[in-house]
């Protein structure tokens, strides 16, 4: 797969919200940072982060733009999720570096953190 | 100019801070969209965004990745700008989609508004 087609079809895997999935396109020493909120190192607290954000209905990553530059893609996108009976919406942008074996060792999304509080703030208070 | 190569010239006119190049890069028409913030429409307006942010006195935009799809070229970098003796410094994304006369129509940037105001607000309060 080129790196497009692998992003291409991680984002697929978010699509269908399969997370055994999701975490088969990560290096096992992946970082993963949403850049206003905060990095988690390693498939272990992938798994954590996936494990405290519950209570997902649906999501999707909607691409709006996808392009690659050697090991390295990049993304814009427009990113929902159904929780508590509320779709809840976020503009992104996203760098994948892929490594050797093709699987993601770092992935960082950009957004702004007032949208995030406004579109998911309900859910930190219970 | 390939579009990788008109953006990377884009960004070296912002490194030397020259207002009239910058805007040389860009449509009569281009929308100009800091995510979190607002869209200017129109050279006209850009031009009385630009005289709003006054007092630059020397910037750049460290490119971390760029990557082009077609027309759309999609950016990963840390711009900072030094005003009233102080580096202010913001990590952003941006996507870049290009007319068919090789000019900037439209510019997304993604970015944390609370970054923005941490690094930026004082300059608001005068």
């Amino acid at each position: 797969m080129t790196p497009i087609e692998t992003i291409t079809a991680f984002i697929a895997a978010w699509d269908e919200y399969n997370l055994e999935k999701i975490y088969s396109f990560m290096a096992d020493d992946v970082e993963w940072t949403d850049i206003p909120l905060s990095t988690v190192n390693g498939i272990g607290e992938v798994r954590a982060k996936m494990d405290g954000f519950p209570g997902v209905e649906a999501c999707g990553f909607d691409m709006h733009h996808i392009a690659a530059n050697k090991n390295v893609v990049l993304t814009e996108r427009t990113d929902w999720f159904d929780m508590k009976g509320k779709r809840r919406t976020i503009r992104v942008m996203g760098t994948f570096e892929l490594n050797e074996d093709g699987k993601i060792m770092k992935w960082r999304d950009y957004f702004d953190s007032a949208e995030f509080v406004r579109e998911f703030g309900d859910l930190a208070e219970g």
